[in-house]
């Protein structure tokens, strides 16, 4: 098979479209609308959260009930939800529903009921759902974590990236009717990006695109920088958690840097499996945890190195410890060994990250936000392949993530 | 793209062979050896089980940590696992790695290390395996109600389906080096089925898995029959539970039968997403639990209809009222609306349950093991295409599951 190229096109009105043809019965779609919970307005956190929940409770003359209905009687499926930087659409089924798809979605972004009804049951299962989190500390944790990483600027109008897409209570206990109707005004062309894959004409597809969505209006996203408040320390006090669990958020690389391959590799001898050096030091040889992580994060067009570990309260401390020193001896560079088998398992992952309709859709969509075109799979291994264990220790010869790293922990003890 | 075809093989030596070519960089393949866990011996139940994880630990020439640095190296993934059936071993990767990752899966099954200093550590985690189902009240459900649906015919060598992989503590208790060692000979190509799908020349891979498997042995896997036992009603005091779990089983179609599909279309209707008969008696219409749900399932040859619900115990006997009612009401038929949803749900998640290669290789396995061939994609949905409500409803009115239906709760209360 040829290698798919995709093509993209900027439709009148403003809306990004990349389209990949690929041979087979299915399609699968995803827009990104860049609005997301970081654009909530300040004292309205929960605006994005729950105005998309609210989208789907009928659209295009359809109440909540039929909306659902005509998707599965096309057998479609739904995918998508709300970011902090955007709130996308997904929908996969047969090739021969795709018009209809696109038409549903259509409806959904450009003729919703919004029945106000709807509103307080929708703003009391965010509700529910905060309330879910004491019961779950590692994503109270993350929670935690990126409010204190990541404080909103004092004289922003949004509020940022310090609270869940679920909001606030106070933030949810003023959305009104109105206000999210304004908020909604937001939605439009201006940043969207509309990934397809399917096995159809690329001139026909467009001119499908072109029709559902003709005469939307272009909306106002505006970007949201994420500031990052390096070397933190916090401890946040729960009572019930039986473990304490880490939160460490350092610096990292952004996707337009040329060192943006070279840090993938080394995040994955970092944390990629049971040869990986986060894996080996913490659980094999010390068992200090039972789980221990890090992964790439992206916040206002910045890259991030995120890591998390579970520990006994006991342990915690030297966990922290051994985590940091891994962090700290980055700047030594890679193995042989290490390189190869990082450089392996990241070619794997492209190749069957690209392999699900579902997935190829939302990496389409994905690559034009994040790095403003499609990055074709064949020249992304090809990056891969070109890469030398010396490029990458140059580059982890001028990385020390460590002295800035931010560490929340939460558990068991008071706080610090 | 023409449909692709696989092509199926009976090799020397008995191993049967499925390869369906498919153009891309990745491969995936899938063994299916018919030796699980019903295959465990009477009083040594955790043989399967615990083998499988001893098989890891070092196979040709490498220990442990060898064979996964193999692994690693090439960004090979595993997949696979211990059924009550079957034990299968799956590796997924980039083209050019298929032959090696053949050579290790070999390895693993023809010179496997087995190191007795391991025994005792998997015991051990079998045992924790063990006690950790009382931490969860549904998988503890499934395990009790299977034990209870299909006890151990009395004359039986096998220890049957009324155990899970894991085993009991006393059959774990029982494993020594040399009963596994006999256990192990039970491994062989009698009945063992290789999926394998990759951008290769079907004799390429013929010839491939010939080198591979050259000289493995028959082995003796013997089948097991899963003798239900209908009608019984028994409920499991489960202290810590907060919730009643309630777990029904009724016959089901088999799958050489040809209402087969019409069986499958029905329990699409009954319970496939939310615009399903269950979902909306038990949780829209009454809110009576927080999830339901009806699957088929596959056991020594025959198929059962298994329920789930989950309930506030004073709402379990309404729960369960309902949940009967439902499939006692399945002989009067599907209305037009109810066919046309489930039978696009089927059609869409056929194409879409065949698009990773991983599902695909597992799915000419699993189509070999259990129909006798493997069934084409565009086949299945021909099939689905040409039914009719009319069929569909003629299958259903001689199709009355609730009276032999066997009820296992658990949860809070006495012994029943």
């Amino acid at each position: 098979m040829a290698a798919p190229r995709a093509h993209v096109w900027t439709l009148e009105g403003g809306l990004t479209l990349a389209f990949e043809r690929r041979p087979g019965p299915g399609f699968a779609f995803d827009l990104r609308v860049p609005v997301g919970s970081a654009h909530d307005p300040v004292g309205r956190e929960g605006s994005a959260g729950v105005l998309e929940e609210w989208l789907y409770k009928g659209a295009g003359g359809r109440d909540a009930r039929g909306f659902q209905d005509a998707l599965d009687d096309l057998g479609l499926r739904r995918s998508g939800g709300v970011g902090p930087e955007a709130t996308r659409f997904g929908v996969s089924g047969l090739g021969a529903d795709l018009p209809a798809a696109l038409g549903l979605v259509a409806d959904l972004l450009r003729r919703p009921a919004l029945p106000p009804g709807e509103l307080p049951v929708l703003t009391d299962l965010a509700r529910q759902d905060l309330e879910g989190l004491e019961d779950s500390p590692p994503d109270l944790l993350a929670v935690e974590a990126r409010r204190l990483a990541f404080p909103r600027p004092p004289v922003s109008p949004f509020a940022g990236y310090a609270h869940p897409a679920s909001g606030t209570p106070e933030g949810l206990s003023r959305l009104t009717v109105e206000n999210l109707h304004t908020f909604f005004t937001r939605y439009g062309t201006r940043g969207s990006v509309l990934g397809v894959v399917a096995d159809a004409e690329p001139g026909e597809v467009r001119s499908l695109v072109e029709r559902a969505f003709a005469g939307w209006g272009p909306g106002e996203a505006g970007e949201v920088p994420a500031d990052f408040r390096p070397g933190l320390r916090a401890h946040v006090p729960h009572g019930e958690a039986e473990q304490t669990h880490l939160s460490v958020t350092a610096p990292g690389v952004s996707p337009g840097s040329p060192d943006w391959l070279a840090w993938q590799v080394a995040l994955t001898a970092l944390s990629g499996g049971s040869a990986s050096r986060l894996f080996h030091a913490v659980r094999e040889e010390r068992g200090l945890a039972y789980s221990v992580s890090a992964s790439p994060v992206l916040l206002g067009g910045r890259g991030f190195l995120s890591a998390y570990a579970g520990s006994t309260p006991e342990r915690a401390p030297e966990t922290l410890e051994v985590l940091l020193a891994e962090l700290a001896r980055l700047p030594r560079g890679l193995t042989d060994a290490e390189f190869g088998r990082a450089r392996a398992g990241l070619a794997a992952s492209v190749v069957f990250g690209a392999e699900s309709l579902r997935a190829r859709a939302g990496g389409l969509t994905r690559d034009l936000a994040v790095f403003g075109r499609v990055r074709p799979v064949a020249e992304l291994r090809a990056s891969l392949a070109a890469l030398t264990l010396d490029r990458v220790n140059a580059f982890l010869a001028g990385y020390d993530p460590a002295p800035a790293a931010t560490v929340v922990t939460l558990g068991p003890g008071e706080a610090a």
